[in-house]
């Protein structure tokens, strides 16, 4: 009697940890039915059959939705540490899952891998495709990749502020002090700060929605690349990605700046509307981006220009794909492999760099990047005055033992992460540079590798099906900062 | 007057600074000229006409030695840390440079971008090589080649043993307190290891002499393979590499087990020899690199036998050139790129790891991996438990944040300075692959890059003359281990 009543102790209170983690994610998937339905009118409307497979595709979701509320209706929603990283890994692979039941119920008819590599692509802000032939989809499917990215941009948003911070990851903390201030002093509570964060993205959407618009697109395609530039996500509505307006400086110019916007501090256009307008330019971080793009930018463009390109069409193609994959959006408005193999490795190295923490861009990120510059600085002034003592600032704040560790392990789980993806990849058949920078271009969240397979006109539709499985797990790692989801690979994890 | 008499001071000042530099350099120039009579002598009782290269060499050497040692004939040499820098550097500069003279006025009479490329190769133990035709060279100049890797290789043993743990580059301070144990429990100074050391290492050498000679080798190819083995130099005496001996298993296992002994710790051999045979098998680093060989050949076997190569033959492959890349020999006994995609990547990998600290091969080394993965593991446990405090020993010593710090700062310019030399390889026109798997065996010293032209069945003599100077830059940095070279580099270095 004594051990079966153990045993339904044991459950039971397995049961009471792993309650509030489903009731947290019934509400994400609630949502993701939500912005189903924006499709399905449209699809309803234009009386076109993919309206089907959305109808059904919002059923499946809310039955789950309903079962799972059901059975958790008398849990009480505070999730603890281990809740947390937990509930952070598990909605985002299950609202990739669900996002794409229409790519398999709709027309395109994808095969559940293919489908499920298109939707991690897209809520991870990737921007890989296996699509092809993208221009003839339904206008429902082709908002629905965009609506996947949009959502997937605002999510990691939110997730930077609010929950990565204080899960310390890859250190984040040292945002945790930044927005931690924000919500004692400007903002009542971390929910003014998502919906302020919200209203700016959405604000944003809107603008490059009506820009892009007047700039000479279709209002669909207007609609999906204005959430796919503010995502930093990068899927376009053609197989040419955004070649298809390799013609029209004006709107690679406007792409340009609305990346680039999108892989700033989101918490920083806060604070200028707050009043403090010039937050935004003394940011270290956002200095560092801008002077860095400017650096590669200009090297880029002189060196095409010495080589015979035309100044201006040399500037305006440097420019969007280099903001394109540094932002890690991953528009291509030209195969830049082509230019030459110093454009190839220098394409390469820009994959891993990233924007601001806090935006929607993934990689390595630009604060990494300057702490480990500045703890790279000390040990050289270390190796000349050994008693000396260096003290370390990055933006104002006193950079600790604890960040600066922080940075380098993530640094560290970055490129083995992405070491042992290609080896994984490369054990399929994938040769070198496509193990590579497929393996680099996931983890970071860019969206092309190089090389003529997935390379900037390429396409992922001929890979393997286990290295697109490999690469959902890559994109999926990338996105939670790698150490968010190793933590639950780890028996110390469970053991607590 | 005062400002003349003051100039007159400040130069003097200088020049004191600088003799005890050149004084310590011409000594080692010294046992350069002294080293070159050797093949001279050979190449007199040939009456072969490269004699005369020799020396013409030996005369312009000891010219150099003349004048630099008259000049400081009444400096005393005692160095402070700036100077050790300095000298540290320079004598492995000069030294390469002066080394290359017989193969400029010798027979292949090599450019003079060539043959300073081929001595830096061969004294930096890296072992690319630009000579097409090495069967026909004359006896002298093969010895010279085997001789100048040799030298190289007692060279980085004792700079590994007595300086750079001094300098505490990049998380070798960890071997100070070994060695500075050693000097006061069990021997009587510094100078008593280097001796012993040196000892050893011609032990070995000899060994490998007779081995490779009675395993069937000519005379002067057993002396040269075994000055190549045992300083994880690489240089053969064919254009094929070990190849050359493809069919005879004996000597591929002979050579792999004399690269092995070149990769551990010298010391721990010492120690064996006064009576502490179980030194070498109790140290974590001879276990983890054992551990990792032998986890990495067995895997490759087993893939390469399940790919129908019969097993034996797999493994003495397998063996041979996994040990050859991972001690930074960079013999090739096979295209091991043929083998597929899995080992050009895995091969790739292997470039960067490194054998022991201590010993004569480059790399990272182990101890970096072993003191990393004790560091990421705690950031992990961190994560999850922010209030634990994790102990971190290796080998017995506790691991201060210094030694962390030094091997995570090594890592980190490691990396940076393969991708910077990669970047200007690439401005020169290399292709991704060349570009970067050269510039990670010239950094980690191992020989072959990948890719049609620097492959393992390739040379480097195709390459820019510019591409030359930037791999024997990344020679010269990877062999110092990189910090020794960038502080020289820093303004703050020359203001103390």
């Amino acid at each position: 009697m004594s051990t079966m009543a153990g045993a339904t102790e044991t459950i039971r209170q397995w049961g009471r940890g792993w309650a509030p983690v489903c009731k947290v994610m019934a509400v994400l998937w609630l949502v993701l039915a939500a912005f189903m339905t924006v499709p399905w009118i449209v699809l309803l409307f234009e009386q076109d059959p993919d309206a089907e497979a959305f109808a059904l595709s919002i059923g499946i979701v809310l039955g789950l939705v309903a079962v799972t509320g059901f059975v958790t209706r008398r849990t009480r929603v505070s999730l603890k540490t281990w809740q947390m990283f937990v509930v952070t890994t598990l909605s985002w692979a299950s609202i990739s899952g669900l996002a794409s039941l229409p790519l398999v119920l709709g027309a395109p008819q994808l095969s559940f891998t293919n489908a499920v590599f298109e939707s991690v692509s897209a809520i991870t802000t990737t921007g890989s495709t296996v699509l092809v032939g993208i221009e003839g989809l339904s206008d429902g499917l082709k908002l629905w990749r965009g609506i996947m990215q949009w959502l997937g941009g605002i999510g990691i948003i939110v997730m930077g502020i609010a929950i990565l911070p204080f899960l310390k990851v890859g250190g984040m903390r040292l945002f945790h002090t930044e927005s931690s201030d924000w919500s004692e002093k400007v903002m009542p509570r971390t929910g003014g700060i998502a919906k302020a964060t919200l209203g700016v993205y959405c604000g944003f959407t809107l603008l490059a929605v009506i820009s892009y618009w007047l700039g000479g697109m279709l209002p669909v395609d207007a609609v999906v690349h204005a959430m796919s530039s503010m995502s930093t996500g990068g899927f376009a509505n053609s197989d040419a990605s955004f070649g298809a307006y390799a013609d029209r400086p004006l709107l690679l110019w406007m792409a340009s700046l609305f990346m680039l916007c999108g892989a700033l501090p989101f918490v920083l256009y806060i604070r200028a509307l707050r009043g403090m307008p010039m937050a935004m330019w003394r940011d270290q971080q956002v200095r560092g981006l801008l002077g860095f793009l400017t650096a590669v930018i200009l090297l880029l463009t002189v060196w095409r220009a010495w080589h015979g390109t035309p100044f201006f069409e040399s500037l305006t193609q440097v420019a969007f794909n280099v903001i394109s994959v540094v932002t890690t959006t991953g528009y291509a408005a030209d195969d830049y492999t082509q230019w030459g193999p110093l454009a190839v490795v220098a394409f390469f190295y820009l994959t891993f760099v990233g924007g601001c923490s806090g935006s929607t861009s993934g990689g390595l990120k630009i604060f990494r990047f300057q702490v480990a510059s500045v703890m790279l600085r000390n040990q050289l002034r270390f190796l000349i005055h050994a008693s000396g003592v260096f003290g370390s600032r990055y933006n104002g704040q006193v950079l600790t033992d604890d960040i600066t560790r922080g940075v380098v392990a993530f640094s560290f789980f970055f490129f083995m992460t992405i070491a042992g993806l290609a080896l994984g990849l490369s054990l399929l058949g994938l040769d070198l540079v496509t193990a590579l920078s497929g393996a680099a271009t996931a983890v970071a969240n860019v969206g092309p590798g190089l090389g003529d397979i997935i390379g900037p006109s390429g396409n992922f539709a001929s890979l393997p099906d286990t290295a697109k499985w490999l690469l959902c797990l890559g994109m999926l790692m990338g996105r939670l900062e790698i150490l968010t989801v190793l933590v639950l690979l780890t028996p110390l994890f469970w053991r607590g």
